[in-house]
């Protein structure tokens, strides 16, 4: 039977806010080992934009939005709302009304496996989404679906209260155990790359700073001067 | 043998200024039992942009835009050019000299499903565009086809004269019979939105506004605390 | 065994610096007798963008950016970075260290047959790429591949220092024998579309502009009233 | 409101019979001006296979397979089912106890612009689908459609009694009015290319037999030995 | 760290035995509640097939299928192998070698979220694959993975020892935990569809069998003779 | 200009007949260091199919035959034709009657980056067709292109004279240039691939039979029993 839990975790505030400073998504993936991301073609309606927040996680039946509105009502301010479908299907299962209540809620954001509309007034109100496509098709209120329990969404699995992060990018997950963790690399990386951004902008090579020039040569590179030397 | 129509019945002024005052796509889509809509994959080359008017429908072969120059001269101020191909083809069948054309007789927009070029200028033009891609081969004028008789474009059937609203959602088509009580429909239906946007705003939930709780718990959602309780 | 071609010749500096002028990609396409297209799924991170360049080409193993960190240090100012795969494969070979390196050696941009990620950093530095998608996807440096060699990059086969122009429309190349020769065509193209401009602002309309009413009526093309005379 | 029509009208008897001879979709595509075939992408779940026959349509909401069950009731002997969907989705449609019922009337095929599932069973059982896909995803029976109104059928408008003619090379509509001239036409185009079908296996080329070398050189042909001779 | 888990749990032997006795994909997921099903463009390399067995779960990098070699030594006779990519990637990361090692282990086929090669001799030795594309493209082996944690593949969940049930409609996972009350109500379903099928091939209606008519009515479905009556 | 070259290098008969005997494009392109394949969207029309001999290169026109009309006089017995579109544009560019012409000539099969048509008929006549998509779409005879001149087709470069090889896998070049050392690599990697099939079959792992365990380990896979062991 479909069920609605009520009560998950979220990660620590500090750690939210951590990760709210504008830790890209590109970066939180590389600094988890590479995991998390959900497919490519999830799109932000609107750029530049960057949110991070805990997930609240929804199932919804294809052409059917109904279980929307029961999670609007399970999310707090800060999280992210997480929309999956039991099948796949085309369809416009958000709009601006629901955008105005979850806005009323304090919600970051919306990720929706499927179609969104009212993107214009969406973006007027500074209410980001990711989607699949912008379609305007409507939606029926008939069957029920899960909200808190565990999802695939775009390929990733996704646990209530587990931390997405959203940008230009894409999205990313990160497990709520992990995310401690994840933002200490992240920090470490972001200070590091800082580093290698001077350099790399002052003219010194990437070849030369990861000292790839060996290896290089080690694996059999040559260079020559051009393909017919007089 | 290809045909020209060259009168066209319009929906009434009255009719074509109420959807001008920035009825989207969504709304008339819904107002009119959910039908009319245009694949999703026909997307704005600037957003925000909004626009109806009546269709000039226009059909081409695969790689040739010979018809749209026919169709240009049938083109009266305030109609929508909408062009369907005989056989998909990518390619860009318009660019910025079609549209000084049709700009010159106070066309709002087109809606093609095939490619564009040139959107830097047409955007610079404020010539708007709904387009399968955006792609710069070129095409050649050597096949007929018909203007103003009923296509199929993106998946909908469209008749000449039909009306055409478009917006950063997409593109919704109403027949000229429907037009005046689909406006109608339409605007009951934004007063209504706007009440419920306001009670939204406010922190009312949809739960209620719409007083959906007996009918999620008669076909058995269920609310937990948590999957684990202690 | 992959090799690096390190001096490669590109177009004289006279016959880039027209090409740099505003000549867009529909235009060069058509004056070098309608080919040279990439594919239409190549689009520019941010819009409006017109760059033009030789190109320095580099081959990249599936999920490995090794051979870009390469192809770098082959870069002059003005040149324009071309990347293709040797299978294809979604990933963000690209990011915004890269972009740092090649902003300081001078390219003007990268055209990608994959994806890249880091795209709100590289559209505020003002970097552009034509890429397949955006996505986060890190890769590896393990596999290498040829630097300045003739590839095959979204469809086009593109050999170093060919002239490569991109703007909001997609990406053309030019081979550098003929770049000369198509920079005029492209000029007289371009003076004789300006008139033509004028005339279709003017309400003139291309049916006559072209002389093509005799044409349409030798091919059968029929002209009627309305469907249902009375 | 939807509606089901129950007295539909249909070709007659003869004019089926002539298309049921194993008249190919190519053929007739051409014999009625190359109009009316049905989206590239649906495909027979086996081959070899030709049927012919008035179409019964249906249209169903997305995930929801109810009106098929009320559509099977309005198939008569010789008849072809068709199916348009409101909106996109993916999902299995229709599977072997919907295919028992159709046999059981004497219906000849399905066209659905979606999934079908139990591909295995309807093989063995010999009753032919075109589907965009093969998924086993379950439906609803919740939401009404008309049955036997006109459709839109991936891109092509269908009205009940319509001809049509499916087999290896996709699916083809030819409106009711037409099929009598249009089959005279086919009978025509198959006595001349079983004419040129003899020529051509005897060696002569097609340059010959349609008379074309004189047009390609008109148009500027060259023949040339090699591009570097000696 | 990349981790290989040696030993798995497996559903019982009878259970199994249930499964492999012709349960297709369909009944299964219908059976389990309509969840479970991989993405549809999941397909069989060749037709028709069944297999039913517990899955052995491997994780690889894009164009590098190291672990597969790794994972064939966990596979015990009546397996299946499941392969997911850590980046969505085109290639050939399966042939004939491959699979006459998996078949010298009695196992009993391969779902792969990627592209097979090889295929016609794999379909001679009468080893299935379900994949996502056919491709020849080689792979290396450089990067690990894991074999036996729990996957993500074609959009749903596996862990190792759940049971996979593949045949021409696609795919579809039973966790180990539910297989047997999901075995149980396959069979339930399957003596019911039995009794309906033979109403059906009876000439008997769904609307009837299933009573569909009162409700039909209910909701406002109107039956009438034709659009035009005289 | 369009051109037709009417005198090309073809390999020697020896090595046509090498690659005839049954070498996969698999082994193909791994012996020539995993190049050459063209795009996996080509697909051939039936299976099992194998072929190789010299390619003789077209390019046509969107929606535009007529040049492949032009290139039948160009082949000889034992070559394969192959087309390549100057725009994408989905069609039936060939149907039986051109492959009743090729047939005569003793033209071994077509490669077509586009759709083909009497696909039932083509498979009973026994002349494969590795396309795009199969599709009825007519077309016209208006536009000239080269014969026999480089083009890209599917992705890849293909010389007139270069060694197709095409088989359920899909399509590889090789240059006629390497022809003949890539035959030398093929049987020598067929010979050994043989000695591995015994090994594997036998029950032998490649993880030994490569040597993989070591370097495995040093690159720190681990192995362990269980994830929860008690």
């Amino acid at each position: 039977m479909p069920v609605v839990i009520s009560n998950i975790e979220r990660p620590h505030k500090a750690v939210l806010a951590g990760f709210d400073a504008a830790l890209g998504v590109a970066t939180v993936h590389e600094a988890q080992g590479r995991k998390g991301l959900l497919a490519s073609y999830l799109r932000p309606i609107y750029r530049p934009i960057h949110i991070a927040g805990p997930a609240i996680t929804c199932e919804v039946a294809p052409g059917d939005n109904w279980m929307i509105h029961v999670a609007v009502e399970q999310c707090q301010s800060g999280d992210v709302l997480v929309v999956a479908l039991t099948s796949e299907c085309e369809g416009g299962y958000f709009g601006d009304l629901l955008a105005t209540s979850l806005v009323a809620r304090g919600v970051k954001g919306l990720v929706i496996d499927a179609g969104v509309r009212d993107v214009a007034t969406l973006t007027e109100m500074g209410f980001p989404v990711w989607s699949k496509t912008i379609f305007a098709q409507g939606t029926v209120k008939e069957t029920l679906g899960n909200v808190n329990m565990p999802i695939v969404c775009a390929g990733a699995e996704i646990h209530p209260g587990d931390l997405i992060v959203a940008d230009d990018d894409g999205v990313v997950v990160v497990s709520s155990a992990d995310a401690e963790s994840v933002l200490a690399s992240c920090q470490a990386r972001e200070t590091n790359e800082e580093e290698k951004r001077k350099q790399l902008a002052g003219g010194e090579l990437s070849l030369d700073i990861y000292d790839m020039r060996d290896r290089l040569k080690a694996k059999g590179l040559k260079y020559v001067d051009s393909l017919d030397p007089d």
